[in-house]
C-alpha cells in the first residue's frame, strides 16, 4: 500500500540519538535533560495513583490542572481564558500541534510554516490533507522576515505556525514582531498555532512574548504549552492547549478522537505541584547559568558561536572546523570527537546547509564540561 | 472556519458520566472500573520514576515493554512478532486507532465498520480524508453477516475494523468467523484493524480469537491492545500495535508527528508488571464473577439479558420496561432511577434504536448490587 508520509524517515532525533548511545558520545543531540526532575513532582504523582486517580480523567483534562494553567497564563500575560472552554490537557505538544492542525486544516488549505522549524509541523499538515507553504527566517539571524510571510498569503491561507523561544535557532520574537504578526493578520481569518514549549527559557532579562499577551493574536491563536520541558519530564508527555472557546471546541472534537484524554495521575501530580510558581520562575536564571557555562567553555574554540536568547539550545557555525555538510559533520562528531548535535539542515524542508549545528545545554553541568572538553580539541 | 467535524459532538461517554455524577446515580455507563489497580503496578511506576526514567523513551516504546507484549502475544496466540519492528506503545487504544487510519487511509478510500461500533472510528476515518461504510452486525445476535461485508467491498477499500470482544454488544469472534474473514480477504488488499482492547475478558471457556492468531488475517493486521483495560489503570492511556514490519513503518511515522512516544515511568512500571502472567490470566474468571452477580441480580426484572460472552459489557432489552428511546431511556434511568447507561444507537452511524442499552459490570461488588437493588424496581 502507498504510504501517507513517503518521504518521511525515522526522526533526527532518534537517529541522533541512537548514534550517541553507539559510540558513548556526551548526547547534546535530542532536545531533554540528563539530570532530574524535583522529587516533590514524583511525590505528587505517586500521592495521586495511591489515591486512586488512575481512571480516565474528564476528556479535557482534570480542571485543577486547567484552572492552574488558566491561572499560570493570567498571572504571566494578563489574559483570561476559561479553565472549562478554552483550556485542554495534552498528551505533549507534538500531540497538541497536530490535533489543532487536524481540527481546522481541510483538504487543499494552505498552512505556512517558518523554517528551519520542528520537523513535525509537514507532516502534520500533509496528514490532514493541507499543503505546507515553507517562509525562510531570515538565514543569520532567523529573525522573521514580514515582508516574506505577507507575500506568502493567500485566499488558501488556513494558518500559520510561529514558535518563539526558537527550536532550533534559539532566537525570540520580540513585542514587536507580536505586533506586526497582529497587524499583519488583522485582515485576514488566518488561525495561528504558537509552539511555545520553551516559554520559561528566556535569557538575558528578555521576556517571553506569548501570542496569549496581544489580543488579536491570542483571539485566533492556539496556545501550546510543555510541562516536559518546563519541569524536566520529557517522558511524561503532558502538554496544554489554550484557545478561545470556538477553536477549543473543534480542537477537542480531535483530540476526544485521537488520545481521548491524558494520563491522569500525572495531570494530579502536576496540578499540585502548579500551585508553587517558584520552579517555572527560576527556569530562566537556571538555564541561562548552563548556557553561559556552555559559551564560555567555547569562547575561543573554532566554533563559532550564535546567540541564544532563548530555548535550552546553542547554535554554532562549523565553518571555521570543517568543509563537512552539516549533516556530515554531526555524525562525524558523534563517532569522532564523541559529542553528539542536530543538523540545521533537519529543520529545513529542501534541507538548506548553512554550516551551523544545535546542541542542546539541558544538561548536568559535568555533561557539559565533558563535551567542552572534547569540542575544544577541534 | 468550517468544522472539520461538524456532526461530532460530545462523546455520549463524557454526557453520560457527566449526568451520572450531577445526579449521584451509579454509573455503569462509560467503560472504567470503580476500584483500584494492584498496588504492585503503582509501586512498580513510582520505582520508574525514582530511578530517573522520566525522560523520553525510545520513539516506539521502551524495550522492555515491546519484548514483553511480543512474548506475551507468541505465548497466547502463536505468532511472533519482532519486538523492535512490529510492537509499538500507543498513548491508549484510541491514539493506536487513529494512528493506523492516517497512516493507511488515502483521500478516498474507503474503511468497512461494523455498526454498532466504537464512536471513535468513522470521525478517524473522515479525518483521514477517508469514506465510511458501514456494515450492520445481525440485530439481535451482533455477529457479522460475511455476505454483507463482501457487499461493501469496493476496489477503494483500503480497510476494515473490527473488534471482538465487542463493544457494546459483549458478542465475541468465533475461530470459525475468523476463517471465514480470513478467506474473504485473502484475495484483496485490505487492511485490518482489529481492536482487541477486551482481550482478556471472555467468559464460559471461550477462548480470545486474535487476529495475531490467523496467519492470512495478522500479515494484513494491526492488533490493538489496552493496557488500561487489561489492569484497570483506564486513565493511564498506554496500550500496544502489533502489526508486521512493513505496516508498523507506515504507523511509526504517523505516531513519531502525532505523539512522538508514550509515558516513560507507566512503560517501564508496565514491564516490570507484565513479567507475571497471573493478573491477566485471572481476568477472564474475575470479570465472569462480576458478569454473573450482576446477571442473576437481574433474572426475573423486567429488563430482559442478552448474552454477554465478552466485554465488561452487559446489554439489555428494555421493551419490557419502557417505550422510550433508548437514549431518552438512559437520560431517564440516570436522573430517575440512579443507574446510568449508555443507549446502544449511540453507537450507529444512523442512530438506530433497538431498544437496547449497555451496562459496565466493572465495578465492585457492593456497585452492582446497589445498581440491582435500584434497576429491580422497575
Ligand atoms: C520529540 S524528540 C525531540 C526533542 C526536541 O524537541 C528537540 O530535540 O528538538
Ligand atoms: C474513552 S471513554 C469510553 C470508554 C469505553 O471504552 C466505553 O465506555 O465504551
Amino acid at each position: 500500500f502507498p504510504s501517507k508520509l513517503p518521504q518521511v524517515g525515522t526522526t533526527i532525533f532518534t537517529v541522533m540519538s541512537a548514534l550517541a548511545a553507539e559510540h558513548d558520545a556526551v548526547n547534546l543531540g535530542q532536545g531533554f535533560p540528563d539530570f532530574e526532575c524535583d522529587p516533590a513532582l514524583i511525590d505528587a504523582v505517586t500521592r495521586a495513583m495511591k489515591a486512586g486517580h488512575n481512571q480516565y480523567p474528564p476528556m479535557p483534562g482534570i480542571a485543577a490542572l486547567r484552572e492552574a494553567v488558566a491561572a499560570k497564563i493570567k498571572a504571566l500575560h494578563g489574559r483570561e481564558y476559561c479553565a472549562n472552554t478554552e483550556i485542554t490537557v495534552t498528551a505533549g505538544a507534538t500531540q497538541a500541534i497536530l490535533t489543532a492542525i487536524l481540527a481546522i486544516v481541510h483538504a487543499g488549505d494552505e498552512v505556512i510554516v517558518l523554517d528551519p522549524c520542528y520537523d513535525s509541523y509537514a507532516p502534520n499538515i500533509q496528514l490532514a490533507g493541507g499543503t505546507v507553504v515553507r517562509v525562510a527566517l531570515t538565514p543569520g539571524t532567523f529573525r522573521p522576515d514580514f515582508g516574506l510571510i505577507a507575500a506568502a498569503i493567500t485566499p488558501r491561507t488556513r494558518a500559520l505556525i510561529i514558535n518563539s523561544p526558537h527550536n532550533p535557532s534559539a532566537s525570540i520574537w520580540s513585542a514587536e514582531d507580536m505586533f506586526t504578526l497582529q497587524d499583519l493578520l488583522a485582515s485576514t481569518n488566518i488561525l495561528l498555532i504558537s509552539d511555545e514549549v520553551y516559554e520559561h527559557m528566556v535569557f538575558d532579562g528578555a521576556e517571553h512574548q506569548s501570542a496569549a499577551r496581544y489580543p488579536g493574536l491570542a483571539a485566533r491563536a492556539f496556545v501550546v504549552s510543555s510541562f516536559g520541558k518546563t519541569f524536566h519530564v520529557t517522558g511524561w508527555k503532558v502538554g496544554t492547549v489554550a484557545a478561545p472557546a470556538s477553536l477549543t471546541a473543534e480542537f477537542r472534537k480531535v483530540h476526544q478522537f485521537n488520545v481521548f484524554t491524558v494520563n491522569t495521575p500525572m495531570q494530579h501530580g502536576l496540578a499540585e505541584y502548579l500551585r508553587d510558581p517558584a520552579p517555572y520562575i527560576q527556569l530562566p536564571a537556571f538555564y541561562q547559568a548552563k548556557r553561559n557555562l556552555f559559551r564560555q567553555g567555547l569562547e575561543g574554540s573554532r566554533l563559532k558561536l550564535l546567540p541564544s536568547t532563548g530555548s535550552y539550545f546553542q547554535c554554532v557555525d562549523i565553518s571555521g572546523v570543517s568543509d563537512l555538510s552539516d549533516s556530515d559533520f554531526c555524525q562525524w562528531l558523534t563517532r569522532e570527537v564523541g559529542v553528539a548535535a542536530i543538523p540545521l539542515s533537519a529543520f529545513y524542508g529542501n534541507g538548506f546547509d548553512q554550516g551551523i549545528v544545535r546542541f542542546c545545554f539541558a544538561k548536568r553541568d559535568e555533561t557539559l564540561r565533558d563535551a567542552i572538553g572534547r569540542l575544544r580539541k577541534l
